[in-house]
């Protein structure tokens, strides 16, 4: 019996990607809908762990439904923990999140079978996992899966959070059947691997991007307070108009980019939800997602102090009443060093092209960073094009962030960045 | 036997108008809920056709769901027809509508009985009428009953219209047992009363409306196409934000007001929606309902000219493409000048002060007055509150409208505006 070589790994690891992209893919484009606990995604989830224990795996699931499947080279001993999530966001790309639990699947079953070959490396066991709910975009918030993990957000809360349907985590988890009892996983280290939601490495030519870092960013919820009237009779100076006070602030959001230097402030407004959003009745209510994003938190202070004028002033001119009604911020924030390094040495021994870069958006390893030593990578994406059924990255991409993480799972299992 | 007083009647009136507001009545305030083909507007329906019934009405339903009371008093004769709506907006007022519907009742019942005693004196049969979906909020367009009995809009269209669950008029009038087979009513005249949806009565001291005009209006569904993006990573340049042009154009409507004299435009957008608001992703697509309404033809035209500059801005400089999925306009829309001059010859018989009024809103008169003669009524609202639970009128105003409706329906009744 002869050993795959490399390129038959690959070809093994392309087919399997190419068998996942068919759960929640929209017709007529390469993209997938799969947000979290939805029937494509849980149909994705039983494929996953028949994949993973055709390869040696044992699956398990935990209270909040990630989805673990753990490889044991060392009883006793604690584990590499590597892997992304497969939900996405509404008519969404195929490749985030989804990529980096395919990747680290296959760098789980290439490190074992080196280390099984060489059983005096080993030093911890490898689990790879599903992370629940990364995207938020059915369930708020965002990151469910490795908060609870991680102690940051309580499980009970979590699962009694309800989508726009009213149904609860709780249920969804068991309509696909993904809720289970599985706890203690001792985690050694994390790795993780994404496509980059952005386009600098493309335009930097860079293969593997070294995340040394998260933007800052400040997040606000609004709910914008008017007054129900009659949208053709009242008298313009009568009314009080959630709509409008909302359209201020999604306005002022993307004006106030224009106060800073190109790239140092990232705003948006994704979500909006009007009442009673009738075509002949002034709106009363409006709640509004409004986020800023800066590498520098100093122009994030600037951006907040701006924001705040302009609540001040639409309040007083238009009438209207604006709350902050939940807010959270953080400052940039770094992924260790020493997983820099490691990712560093590794791409230097694979020759591939690498660099430091910095995420914008949050990833399950902002949580996993603050537990475990952690090892955070980017492959390139076409156009940078993200939540978007257009996000492509080519094959040799893949391919080479495939093998850079087989090396960091490598390393990482045979001791680096251990205490 | 004694016949009852006026005072004992308008005592029995205030009475059922009491009891008429229990039909989705919103709890903690006065206000109601109560849309088209909902639980509680099939329940005040049986109400009503009981509240008929019991006072010597035969009622019938039409296939697009109108509710008919008819009272004979020529056998063969066409009828004269009164009546409004009582749907509501989500969370709106207990007299929009209904009071129309309420009043024109009453009215019936007293002129049956007052020329059931001069029988000579008749020269039509009465009906009273309560239009489906006037208010257009569950299911488009508004006026949805009226426009179809007028033969407006066609009834395999109405009935195929959907609510935002998908559920179709058809389906929701048949859960109501509502949708009937009544067809071919021989409509002589018809006469309507509201309550005003403005203050301008109120801040003139007048008791009744003698509605002339309708105020031209220029509406516009407009479709704002981006393209999905990360909202945190994508590159500001990059963005084509769908919400972003919808909330300028949402902006401009506003700002637009200030270009013409005070209470010569006004503006709205009560309805928006966006896909595929997610909170970290840039919308892709948003539908936007825009508003232009005007006493003046020339004013709405340059407004209409503005709005269009806006949209080529928005276009160009949030790169966005904007498109009008539909938009239909009226000229200042005139009530015939005989039924003004009939409602003021009653007006001036019962010392009622009165005034020539404009219309903003649309009424089912709107549609009525295309096929037959037609008066059209108002009683003053307290600060013009409307599509609002506050909406609030006297009891002495709906007692003065009752009466001058009574007065304007028996000269109908007895040949006036007949050809």
């Amino acid at each position: 019996m002869t050993e795959p070589t490399t390129s038959d790994r690959d070809v093994r690891f392309l087919a399997d990607w190419e068998d996942h992209t068919k759960f929640g893919a929209v017709e007529g484009s390469i993209g997938v809908e799969r947000q979290a606990a939805s029937q494509a995604d849980g149909e994705q989830r039983k494929w996953f762990a028949e994949l993973l224990e055709t390869n040696g795996f044992s699956v398990h699931r935990d209270a909040i439904g990630n989805q673990f499947g753990l490889l044991e080279l060392m009883p006793g001993a604690p584990y590499v923990l590597t892997g992304s999530h497969m939900d996405s966001q509404p008519t969404a790309g195929r490749f985030d999140g989804a990529y980096g639990v395919m990747a680290s699947a296959h760098a789980c079953i290439r490190v074992a079978a080196e280390l099984r070959a060489h059983p005096e490396r080993a030093r911890f066991n490898l689990a790879v996992v599903n992370w629940f709910n990364e995207e938020g975009s059915r369930f708020k918030p965002s990151m469910m899966g490795s908060s609870v993990f991680t102690g940051k957000l309580d499980l009970e809360t979590a699962l009694a959070t309800t989508d726009p349907h009213g149904i609860s985590v709780r249920a969804a988890l068991d309509d696909i059947t993904e809720r289970g009892n599985f706890s203690g996983l001792d985690v050694a280290s994390y790795a993780e691997i994404h496509v980059q939601q952005g386009r600098s490495m493309e335009d930097d030519g860079i293969t593997i991007g070294l995340v040394n870092a998260t933007w800052a960013a400040h997040k606000f919820e609004f709910k914008i307070t008017g007054e129900q009237a009659h949208s053709g009779s009242t008298l313009m100076a009568d009314r009080r108009d959630a709509l409008l006070g909302a359209a201020r602030l999604v306005v002022a959001a993307r004006d106030l980019v224009n106060e800073f230097d190109d790239g140092l402030l990232h705003t948006a407004c994704g979500e909006i939800n009007v009442y009673p959003n009738s075509p002949v009745v002034v709106a009363s209510e409006v709640q509004l997602l409004f986020d800023l994003r800066s590498p520098s938190s100093e122009v994030l202070r600037d951006a907040y102090d701006s924001v705040m004028r302009t609540v001040e002033k639409v309040q007083r001119e238009d009438r209207v009443e604006i709350e902050i009604v939940a807010e959270h911020s953080w400052a940039q924030n770094p992924y260790p060093e020493v997983g820099v390094e490691l990712a560093r040495v590794v791409a230097e021994e694979l020759n591939l092209t690498h660099d430091r870069v910095m995420t914008v958006a949050g990833h399950d390893s902002t949580n996993m960073k603050d537990v475990a030593p952690t090892v955070m990578l980017f492959v390139p994406s076409v156009d940078g094009i993200s939540h978007n059924l257009n996000e492509f990255t080519r094959d040799e991409d893949l391919i080479a962030g495939l093998h850079h993480l087989t090396g960091v799972v490598q390393r990482l299992a045979e001791g680096a960045l251990a205490s």
